[in-house]
């Protein structure tokens, strides 16, 4: 048996949310015959989590599960990552295998080395699932919540290579496409495509408290602004986890600002209309690229 | 016979595209029976619009249709509004009232006060219909394109009360809800709540371009920057007529842009999330109020 994934006998999710419990659910579907434990603070938490399916059994406590596990889960808030690598380290044994599901990695990363031994770290690969819904909680976990989507895999030049076989198989097992990039380039390359149009629509809303006109809003201003409505305190902490790079974007949006205020300014518009022209060729490409249509 | 829209013999409507069409095949199918002549530039473009049902007769010429019409409707791109008035005036009588669908209404007030003389300049009444769509062109056309939408009416204080009376009455039979406020009031909120959307997609897609991680790009992307797939000419015409308040827009957003800057430089994550709150809050209860939903 070659299938680094059917070797596990026992695996932990810590932190029996919307992504954790569709791990389990999502690997049950796919014929995982090893034990799921899933970890929460609140009991219940794991007992929701047991009752869809996502989980075989159901815990409050870090160090037990992990004890007894080949590969550890981390599908905790940005905010917890610190606490729980603490707990996890004087309780992993010398073939524990880590990964998470965390929206930034730059920070994950910076804990996983502040809390883990050494060899433990090299053990840990980060990975950024890139799958979610506007709903939260294990009620609303999905096995197919995966299936299909892209897989941020950001291992480090250290880290062992049989981890990362481990936790590519898993999240390959999941349906998912992989990508190989460093913390940095993913921290980046999310404030651009993620954080900042989360941002913007944000101080979209922002600037309609402030100037007012809410009864002429339509469609436009509903899709543009949707990303507004998301969790705030997970996206205060993406904001915060991701901080560098985000304040990288805001800077690129103000110079893109700036330009568009020049061109209105000058009256340009034969170059008004080459920077919509600019936009609309780029995101056609985009969703032909990336969804197979210009939808 | 009162209804003051069954009273029109003959209407006529310049530029037969997506929303000029849906005008005549709504009206139509509210039991319009006086006569519609759509007309357009380019022959191909009346034909089509004929062909769908949205016109009984097609022109190419303006002065014979508006000479033998008791209302005229400018569907006209809003850099065409100078010619078309232009070519108006010398054919108009002394019951003529027009009407148009701009999305901007100072700059097409602005054209009217240049070319009409004042008495005609009295039964012009601006007149935004919020409807539109993706696509474009007469074969698009929809006669429920405008029901259940608002539109918005920018009388000024010496607008002619028959006038007024007749155009309210034309966008009421097509099922909108009536909205009243000054051409400058109307132009900032489209500013705030539909151009500023607009020109963030844009933008988001320019820094995407400078800043690359395309291949992290999912729904919420998507979404945000769907607008930026809008018509850059017709698009382009709207940012340079309502330059002055895009401008407090941007300005505006500019503003909120530092605020989060200076949130995160300051790690507040208190007054941080507060923010997000505020946002999600503000947008749901105008989902509520404008959609009936938290959808």
């Amino acid at each position: 048996m070659d299938d680094p994934i059917q070797q596990i006998d026992q695996l932990t999710i810590i932190g029996t949310g919307l992504l954790g419990t569709s791990v389990g659910l999502a690997l049950k579907a796919r014929g995982f015959k090893g034990h799921i434990v899933g970890v929460a603070r609140r009991a219940a938490t794991h007992e929701q989590a047991r009752s869809v399916g996502g989980i075989d059994a159901g815990t409050s406590e870090i160090a037990p599960a992990v004890r007894e596990s080949d590969l550890v889960i981390l599908a905790v808030p940005l905010g917890a990552f610190d606490a729980t690598f603490t707990e996890i380290a004087p309780a992993a044994h010398d073939r524990l295998v880590l990964t998470d599901v965390g929206s930034t990695k730059s920070s994950v990363l910076a804990a996983a080395a502040r809390h883990l031994p050494a060899s433990l770290r090299r053990r840990f690969v980060g990975a950024h699932p890139m799958a979610g819904s506007e709903q939260q909680g294990p009620e609303a976990a999905d096995a197919e919540l995966f299936a299909s989507k892209p897989c941020i895999i950001t291992p480090e030049p250290d880290t062992d290579p049989a981890a990362l076989e481990r936790v590519e198989a898993l999240w390959t097992t999941l349906g998912m496409t992989l990508l190989h990039m460093s913390a940095a380039e993913h921290d980046r390359a999310v404030a651009t495509l993620s954080h900042l149009p989360h941002a913007t629509a944000v101080l979209l809303v922002q600037v309609a408290l402030e100037q007012g006109g809410w009864e002429v809003g339509s469609t436009g201003f509903r899709d543009t602004t949707r990303l507004a409505s998301s969790n705030p305190p997970m996206r205060a902490d993406i904001l915060t986890a991701n901080r560098e790079a985000i304040l990288t974007a805001l800077s690129a949006m103000r110079g893109q600002l700036d330009r568009l205020e020049g061109l209105l300014r000058e009256g340009d518009h034969e170059r008004l209309s080459a920077l919509l022209e600019s936009s609309r060729t780029a995101r056609e490409r985009w969703l032909r690229e990336r969804w197979g249509d210009a939808g």
